[in-house]
């Protein structure tokens, strides 16, 4: 088993990655020495697979788990969806030391999260993340939250959780345009920090898509580790922790315009990423061989790295990034690239420059 | 101007206690260095007296204000509440430097707190607290919350304001039944940290029923001060902070069986510490004559003393008393006192020590 810590004084926790850690769930719960309820919120989809062993996990270690299964699906991430979280653990009694077990991909964390973040002002959670998005990404660093009908995350808290169990198994049956989708959060590890990370899913990137145990054991590990080690210096995003958002701002207008669920978060983040290399070019003068190797490795992962806008979806998708959450006194700033390991924060881009993106963020006559 | 400082690290802040604040809002939001787009949330009680001053004072400082008024009364402090604010502050374009005046008592406090708590995961916040029950307790210590079907402030976030502003001119309005339901709270600081408070409340009782400016002022400073420095040696309540639960785990029972609204909060926790007093003389062995000298301070302020139960009735107050946040392990434990000015958190009590508060807890056999 590999452990990566991350150090946050009395908020830290272990990030254990392993095969068939779910099965250990009531065993490492009861290391953390909580109440005996819990609650497993879980969806649809996952719950059909996980929520019996876990459930009958925590069973065996003594505790009374309450089982919440919401709709897959990122339309589930809203307040009142979380409302109704609220009622079930109020009926199920549960205290400030009962816990959460947020069971699923990155919508079940980000709202089990959330829930536990705010239930009786804050009760313990723990992550079991079931994609690798989830695994290299949402489930490490404590951002929790939910959309509104205007942007994605617009409410959250920041709310660390107490443990985070990466099975690997759980990665096996993951269906393939999913998996892919969660390559481009492991990419990006790649780009904003470390380029010896980049060379080696440039070479290992077949054993990757294999899903071949021992490499994907070490690079989720790597990914959690650089990811600890950001959040570990700026827990609230105040400055580094903005680096983590490369390829977001584009990425997230790219969903919220679309409508959530045409594009998963990793292509929509894929597609953002190309665009914010393009923009890296002219504005930091990022080497174009560089720019290259970026769209190459997406490419080769098979993820989107142009999306085609008509006139209307292009004006709708600029609006929803002034919307974001980083826009600071009017302004978008942006996270770019100056090389392949190494990226600037708060980058100030004026509309002008949206030119250079004119080849991935393509105008069509279309109808929408 | 009166100023207590609530020292917690990065997250300290001033109460300034002083006549006129409310005209003076714009300048001291001005000294925050906050973003220019901010929302005042008021309710239609209080917005009809002082959302203009509000507003205007702002507009004059050079911030764009946008005005969100919410029906006044407890009911509004809901989740669906809460989304409604999240989506007017997202159309007004609300960024995470923008900030939120909470303009009102312990419902806009508390709502408008835990807005700003998750909006945007946390942007800043500024309590206008217009009645006394707010100035000397809500708005001050960062609890925020909002209420579920199941119970009273099941669900918030710990969460502090930048600046707490009382203005004293805002008490000289509020109708009587209001006024003397803070005084419930005042009390209260007497009863569990500062005998010498609770002699000079009951020397100076019919000063404070007039509402005469001096001794408010310096009533009101005190009062902030113990909480203040309760808050500031235990932010979260992991112990000390519990105290200031004083009548309250009984107190919120009868709010909440009782259908919110039909008692005021300090009715509720007037009977609730009374209740708590006859406990304590049981359990801890609190002499009758500060037991008699807590009673008595109750009725001269005119708040309530006894409540009225049926059976039913009854049943559902203790069920009430369960789901309290401050259960734990199944075990209500309760904060009793030894002597006026000293007492003690986490006090078990067994059920038959209830029979001790049925002078209280009046058993009827009239339907409710």
């Amino acid at each position: 088993m590999r452990t990566v810590s991350v150090e946050l004084g009395d908020r830290s926790y272990a990030i254990k990655i392993a095969p068939g850690l779910l099965k250990q769930l009531g065993q490492e719960c009861a290391r953390l020495k909580l109440g005996r309820r819990c609650a497993i919120i879980t969806d649809s989809i996952v719950g059909k697979k996980y929520a019996r062993p876990a459930f009958e996990s925590l069973v065996l270690a003594g505790f009374e788990p309450l089982l919440i299964i919401i709709p897959a699906g990122e339309k589930s991430k809203r307040v009142s969806v979380v409302e109704k979280c609220f009622d079930r653990l109020a009926a199920h009694r549960l205290e400030r030391k009962s816990f959460i077990v947020a069971l699923g991909g990155g919508v079940v964390g980000d709202l089990a999260g959330f829930v536990a973040a705010t239930y009786l002002r804050g009760i313990p959670f723990v992550q079991v993340p079931t994609t690798l998005l989830a695994q290299v990404d949402s489930s490490v660093g404590g951002k929790t939250g939910v959309n509104l009908q205007a942007g994605k995350n617009l409410v959250g808290a920041f709310y660390q959780p107490q443990l985070v169990l990466c099975d690997l198994d759980a990665l096996k049956t993951l269906p393939n345009r999913e998996y892919v989708s969660g390559l481009a959060e492991v990419i990006k590890y790649g780009v904003i920090y470390d380029a010896i990370l980049f060379a080696q899913l440039e070479r290992q990137l077949p054993k990757l898509l294999q899903r071949e145990a021992a490499t994907l054991a070490a690079v989720i590990a790597r990914c959690c580790e650089i990811k600890a080690n950001i959040v570990g210096q700026d827990e609230t995003e105040s400055d580094l922790r903005a680096i983590l958002n490369f390829g977001h701002t584009i990425g997230h207008a790219i969903e919220n315009s679309s409508g959530y669920g045409k594009f998963l978060h990793g292509e929509a983040i894929a597609i953002g990423q190309v665009a914010a290399a393009k923009l890296s070019q002219t504005i930091l003068g990022l080497p174009s061989a560089d720019a290259e190797r970026i769209e190459q490795l997406f490419v080769a992962a098979g993820l989107p790295v142009r999306i085609k806008l008509n006139g209307k979806r292009r004006e709708k998708l600029f609006a929803a990034m002034r919307l974001d959450k980083k826009v600071s006194g009017g302004e978008i700033k942006f996270v770019l690239a100056e090389k392949i390991g190494k990226v600037r924060f708060g980058c100030k881009v004026q509309s002008h420059h949206f030119s250079g993106m004119t080849d991935v963020l393509v105008t069509t006559r279309r109808p929408a």
